[in-house]
């Protein structure tokens, strides 16, 4: 086996795959990527088991043949070559080894079999839709930094991904809670997802196809089934697991109904919070908020490091009250408003907050209160 | 006591002075910044106990007098603070705490009695001098990747900063070595520094006056006493203490005779050697130097990685032979290099290795080999 590819066509494929191999494996051949050359081209894969990523790329080959090699070194010395340079990866009857050379550098790498590397069966997933890289970029943007974190709610540990309704729309809808926060963030139902099963993927899978997104610009082909996802981004093809359990029913503390809104300049809010956080509690991070009529406080009182006030006008008329949230998942939230403002949804002092976005009416976030 | 300084300003100086507090401290006070406000504007100080900053700047102060509040904090919040802002600090006989207001922001901080501070003597230093501050920058970069981080051997734990005599010209020398490799790089010898002790300036405060060099553009003026160095860069004064020990005799180690010489493209070598490196023993990094005539080869032999092997064009007309180093050593050395070409001057396999650099003729380094 012999191929010839470009160095920024190796360095991208790498890229690709290599962020799936975990830094340390106990199983050796989980720490290799599979490359496969033959007529049509070569391709590179790497899996962790419960991920798989496959990209093929253009590449001229001599023959055709399958070897395994180390991910992250092959990965880290293409990243060295000198730009512009091609790269030959030979495989000779004799040699265990695989053969790397460009220009004047010259790589001798140990391989194993490439039958023990674990291949995800590449049946058909029933369920098929097209989005925009663009528009899951934003679905995940907007939702994965709810993802729960604790490993005992193994169902919160991902996105929750579904056909919904609201208002007599059909939408995909994805939602992450911890249970503390929430975030929702939607897009109109793409053709084909109508009875896509509800399905929760996984952290590591989000943050993956988050990172392919950021080389693609096309559409992203969806597959589905029961127990797998598949993304087909230009070239590369992520197949995840999906999370084994069920998703709890969000809708339920989703407070549609609360009255007392608070339009803020989403900016200046964010500012003052990060502001008067300085001095927060390590732990809770905790901000009060005293609102009256278009005023609003914000107000840190930490025995050890001190007091922080700030005031902002706002647009409010409601009754006066106060209410606490963690300095932190405010910021989440404000990072995620594309519009100049942000509207919050209050009922009470005790009672899950809604936030909206002016830029965004596919978007809410919930946030529980803390007691000040 | 009430001072309104810029906030800018007030960045600028807590910026400065902070660095030199350390995260945890177990005497509280050393956490805190000294702030004096008087009739010529305000000072901010802050110390360790082995190196002290201090800063004065111009402030409008109403009233006199001395408080110490959170370093970190204090410089936290200033930072996020709007630009442009105009900030107030204010201590009221009746309060125990330092008022910081900014607009509509708020602040209420917790201080310890300055009577605590531990201010430093502030006698003079006989030693003194002038170097520019680009200068000053150039002889500790080129030099302080070599500090010992061995505490063991204390007194490698900086730079031997002394006045030293070369082919009849006096200098101002920097020296640093951890035992297998060495740096030199001096300046001709300012006014002032002829009798000046030989000094070692610990590794942190070389760190510090590095910071503060990033905003001096000056010349700065240098003190130096047996036990102290004192730096004044602009507003901003350093005093430090020195390690108490003998630096050893480093002129014994530099092969200024060997007559090997190899001049290689600095670029393409250090390129080259981060390659073939990719795939070197964690521990040793060793790659392997065999020279020929007007040629390098570098060659790595890992028997868990595999092997890698590089030829670069060199001028080069002495006798074969072949030689072993620690590939980041050689990068350090080789990111310090300012001319096109560094130079290789060896003596054998298992003597050390002269560098020198053809933009800079007042630098040199010097290497141990390893065995391969």
């Amino acid at each position: 086996m012999k191929l010839t590819i470009e160095r920024a066509t190796l360095l991208k494929a790498l890229g690709h795959v290599q962020a799936v191999v975990e830094k340390r494996n106990t199983i050796p051949i989980l720490s290799n990527v599979l490359i496969s050359a033959g007529p049509d081209g070569a391709s590179f894969a790497a899996t962790d088991l419960d991920i798989e990523i496959l990209e093929t790329t253009d590449a001229s080959c001599e023959g055709e043949g399958l070897v395994t090699a180390p991910a992250h070194t092959l990965y880290d010395i293409t990243r060295k070559l000198p730009d512009g340079a091609d790269v030959t990866l030979e495989m000779t009857g004799g040699d265990p080894r695989l053969t790397l050379k460009a220009g004047r550098s010259n790589f001798s790498l140990p391989c194993l079999p490439p039958g023990d590397f674990p291949v995800m069966p590449t049946e058909d997933l029933e369920h098929r839709f097209s989005v925009p890289a663009s528009e899951l970029a934003r679905v995940i943007d907007k939702t994965r930094f709810a993802i729960s974190t604790e490993e005992t709610r193994y169902y919160l540990n991902g996105i929750h991904l579904h056909a919904a309704e609201h208002d007599g729309r059909k939408t995909l809808r994805a939602v992450a809670t911890d249970g503390v926060r929430l975030a929702l963030a939607e897009i109109d139902l793409p053709d084909g997802a109508d009875g896509m099963p509800g399905v929760i993927v996984p952290r590591k899978t989000v943050q993956e196809v988050r990172r392919l997104l950021e080389d693609a610009d096309d559409d992203v082909e969806v597959s589905v089934s029961e127990g797998k996802i598949r993304f087909r981004l230009g070239r590369a093809v992520l197949t995840s697991k999906l999370i084994d359990g069920a998703f709890p029913d969000y809708e339920r503390v989703i407070p549609r109904g609360n009255t007392r809104v608070m339009s803020v300049e989403n900016k200046r809010f964010a500012e003052a919070v990060d502001r008067v956080a300085t001095i927060s509690v390590e732990k809770s991070r905790s901000v009060k908020l005293s609102l009256g009529q278009d005023t609003l406080t914000l107000a840190v009182n930490n025995p050890e490091s001190g007091q922080a006030e700030e005031e902002l006008a706002v647009s409010y008329s409601d009754e006066s009250f106060a209410i606490g949230f963690n300095a932190r998942y405010m910021l989440d939230v404000a990072s995620q408003i594309e519009g100049d403002e942000a509207r919050f949804h209050f009922a009470d002092a005790a009672s899950p907050a809604l936030v909206t976005d002016s830029g965004d009416e596919d978007a809410l976030y919930v946030l529980m209160p803390l007691r000040v």
